[in-house]
């Protein structure tokens, strides 16, 4: 079970039909917004009327007055390679994202941008929090999540079932508006103070970078994410 | 006086010839990285040598064993404007940017991305905390912020100075990549839950949307932000 919090997070789980356990909704606010009643007596959701020091005990700040406990999402194993390669999936591979923050945002990013499945080592990674739930703003019901043992290993997976593995470096030689989309591709995404694992750079069929002209020359770790699935989309 | 922690954000500050009052590295670190004690000799900058205790006390959780005490950054503000139009710049706008690490991810990109100028309403925004300067990673060094009374008054300053006003908005109607670059820009991007204020939409002479396919249809403000420069530069 997996509490979460603020309006759009609700919507987006009723909407995808997520598995809420017991929403609530502070007094004030049923009065105000009573579209959003609506929502849940037309999905035939419980929910309760609670005031808001009960709302803040349970759910902390940033709740706006929503929440719900939902039942733990699926996460997925190993067997995310059968979904990938049923069809031609678009794929992000994130190599050592520990900030939950970050986490959240790339799984708004991957959603926005049609990505499928989002594959994380077991270790070295940010597992599925509340604060990932929440900055996700709902996009977590719809991303397909998996962690493996070794993504070195899935990598050669995906390279058996004809996906092409972009790696991404601040020193790649392939700008990544010249990539072939055409190509069924696994993104790869580094950590933010490390980059990639030299055994995956090794892995790549492309090393992508995005230009930049600045004088610290990085990018936060989900901003670059989002530039590249979006660069990839043209 | 801010207090500023993190190899990178200190070593940006120094580079940039930053204002640092006092810097401390933790001991132990001191050993293994000497090449960082040169950069601070080179530069005639005293350090302390300090215990992990007293680096915690003083820097909390993150610090990595560097920090130091920075002069308060030069804030502008109305006066940003002979700035802005003595040469032709590039000028970011934001309307309700209210998340410390939305506007430390913020700055990251506009330094990556050549922008000269942020521009921020004194009411609903964020101001430049320890937070802010810890997640630009040092970018808060090169990128001019200033906070005025009216951004709408700002912008009609901005227009008549020759400026064309990119606003952003899912329901723009002008793809970004759509956008003529031999402009001179000042791009505006809104607050994560409301957009921007109306009277701002009626002042832009574009009204640019990033081209979405995912549920949810929205980024986070720094990851859109982030978009949304990179597109504009290509």
């Amino acid at each position: 079970m997996i509490k979460i919090y603020g309006k759009n997070c609700i919507r987006e789980a009723i909407r995808a039909n997520g598995e809420l356990q017991e929403v609530f909704i502070q007094d004030e606010i049923s009065k105000k917004d009573t579209a959003f009643l609506e929502l849940l007596k037309d999905k035939k959701i419980k929910y309760n009327l609670v005031p808001k020091q009960k709302m803040d005990t349970i759910f902390g700040t940033g709740h706006q007055g929503y929440g719900a406990y939902h039942k733990d999402y699926t996460i997925y194993g190993e067997d995310i390679i059968d979904y990938i390669t049923q069809s031609p999936k678009r794929v992000l591979l994130l190599d050592g994202i520990m900030d939950p923050h970050n986490l959240g945002a790339i799984l708004r990013s991957v959603d926005a941008f049609g990505y499928d499945a989002v594959v994380l080592p077991k270790n070295r990674s940010c597992s599925i929090t509340e604060t990932v739930a929440h900055v996700s703003t709902g996009a977590i019901e719809h991303v397909k999540i998996a962690y493996v043992n070794s993504l070195s290993a899935f990598v050669e997976r995906l390279k058996k079932a004809d996906y092409w593995i972009c790696g991404t470096d601040a020193k790649g030689n392939t700008d990544v508006a010249e990539v072939d989309l055409s190509l069924n591709l696994a993104v790869i995404i580094g950590s933010e103070g490390f980059g990639m694992s030299r055994t995956l750079v090794k892995q790549t069929d492309y090393l992508i970078s995005i230009p930049m002209v600045g004088h610290v020359n990085s990018l936060n770790a989900s901003v670059s994410t989002g530039i590249i699935l979006y660069a990839l989309k043209r």
